[in-house]
């Protein structure tokens, strides 16, 4: 059984005050808007993506907007849980369990799942950004990159999100600014890093033989990976390579019979500069060692194949809602409808999603 | 495709103080020593139910079960996570994603799912026996019910539970000492409630085209239904039934081709007393208002149809860990491996979970 995109919302990333519970409801509200002939009782899963502590939002969120589903649950795995939840969607949908699944993911700036916590092993240094240093470190030993190499890739995000209008910045950063940005740690500068925000975005998800009812230009799921290598980064034999996305793509291609030339535009996890360099590579989208130099041709050509909306270091990173946010804008790219960040016929595209230093991954590929 | 249990582990039900993290490892280890032939490599999913603020969960006990799966995720719906989670895991068999799928439930006696705290509208009454209390109200309203007919089901479970070794209670109480215990709220005393507790539980989903590797006597979910009805319970329009266990018993009917009397045996969420009379009426296994009779029968004759591992009553309430414990107990009894408890020639068994007084439920069933 086929399974598609029916219908998407969004709501603005943003620091401003507003629940959980709001978040949700607003980015439902637009799916019901965008897609034909939408009702309620047409929804048969709904599923939630967040981090936060709060219990039954599946049921609460359902309720406050008028859903009575079948299957109503939360879905957790840190970074990775937007993406996570649309593989437990596309499921229900596949084995026949449901004819319509609604994803929603939002997350707020408080989140706990922006922390490590659960790793004693790493001390104090639980926050993303030193196992990033550790990656940046690790790759720039090897390729010889720079700190202007790794500027590029914020450069570029923040101009991109420039024509996202629910991105949480909307103005550039030349290489310049960025490299004068302060060091956070040796070599990650405060604009080399995404930003936790406020933000939900959401998505349904039918099959093949129901979808045609909510829209005329419906956007296939036809490839997913996934893998979990471990939970600690330790595990990571190289520290220039993520193995969770390197394993999910070969997944992902295999099952939609695509391989990296047929990847017109792609989505993919930069929640720190040295994250997108390593997983062009990892995607096989760039040869190992090439992405200081194809980042810096995107650059200068203002090509938005990479990241379109701006990424997570320009859109900002509500984690819940982050592989959710990333799904939408193929979705728009390949429905061809991405306004200004439009690639022109876009065919196939790709959603990258992980957690915790690559210690899980998930790919979706999507085509028209 | 048709999915099937293959393997299951269990934890003794204790407040001892053990994280939950251990929980869930200490069931995973009997998951693969109860299966012949299973190696870590053999798991495609890891799906972890709790209500536990802890992240990233399902990678953390997969690291430690040396487990490097394609998916791992954290699934929450109060009460109802475990059996929430056994149908995504059957999702994703049956839908091809994978081939096997271990779910994992665990619960502390300190979880955050024991109070309702997202429900405002309640004020200081947000546990759930206020709710049990006013169904309680309700159903004795409606069939002149009393509280020696309540005390009937904690007396039948508290029995059954003194043949199960991992219940958290291993005593009988008879109906007057049951009567004598203190008054929680109008018509619920302390022995017609579960007993939070620690625990877990683990199961392995595998299709049936690989089932056999690890057993030669599968045991199948043939029927699912699931129902969200709502986030609070006022939108129940009868408090003497549950709205969204009379949906989900109509779905796995027939989706199993099996009606009431097929059932040999079944497992109830009797959080409280009134729940599994409530609960026996909506599943179509008793007449309406028939419970009564019903329950002390099945005590005057050591009949264990219902409940037979002693209940949430007899055998204590890990939030995340029960769905997957009561779907252990109908593997046993299918199995015919279920030692003192086993319903003699049991071929077709039930088991019903549901959350906050019964807005959301779960049935599944399951043959030999």
């Amino acid at each position: 059984m086929k399974v598609g995109i029916a219908s998407t919302g969004l709501t603005k990333f943003s620091k401003d005050d507003i629940s959980i519970e709001s978040l949700m409801v607003s980015s439902i509200k637009p799916v019901f808007e965008n897609a034909s002939n939408l009702e309620q009782k047409d929804i048969d899963v709904v599923l939630t993506s967040t981090n936060a502590n709060d219990k039954y939002l599946a049921n609460i969120v359902s309720e406050l907007s008028g859903i009575s589903p079948k299957v109503a649950h939360s879905v957790e795995s840190l970074c990775n849980s937007g993406t996570n939840c649309l593989v437990s969607a596309y499921a229900y949908i596949s084995s026949g369990l449901a004819k319509t699944a609604l994803v929603v993911g939002a997350e707020k700036t408080d989140s706990p799942g922006l922390v490590l916590e659960w790793d004693k092993s790493r001390g104090q240094y639980k926050h993303p950004i030193y196992w990033s240093s550790i990656f940046t470190q690790a790759y720039m030993r090897k390729y010889g990159t720079t700190m202007e190499d790794l500027a590029y890739v914020s450069a570029k995000n923040h101009r991109n999100a420039l024509d996202n209008p629910n991105a949480y910045f909307n103005r550039t950063y030349s290489v310049e600014e960025i490299m004068q940005s302060k060091f956070l740690t040796e070599n990650i500068r405060l604009l080399d890093c995404s930003m936790p925000c406020n933000g939900a975005a959401a998505i349904l998800l039918a099959s093949e033989e129901v979808i045609s009812r909510f829209t005329d230009k419906p956007i296939w799921i036809t490839g997913i990976g996934q893998k979990a290598t471990s939970a600690g980064f330790t595990k990571n034999n190289d520290l220039s390579s993520m193995q969770s996305t390197i394993s999910s793509v070969v997944d992902a291609y295999d099952m939609s019979k695509k391989q990296p030339s047929d990847i017109d535009v792609a989505e993919l996890h930069d929640a720190f500069s040295i994250c997108e360099m390593i997983e062009l590579e990892d995607l096989g989208l760039v040869d190992r060692g090439k992405s200081m130099s194809y980042v810096k041709q995107l650059y200068d050509t203002s090509d938005r194949k990479i990241n379109p909306r701006g990424g997570l270091i320009g859109s900002g990173h509500p984690l819940g809602a982050t592989g959710v946010a990333q799904t939408i804008e193929i979705f728009n790219q390949l429905q061809g409808d991405a306004g200004k960040r439009q690639i022109n016929g876009a065919k196939t595209g790709m959603v990258h999603n992980m957690s915790a230093a690559g210690t899980s991954s998930t790919v979706l590929i999507l085509e028209s």
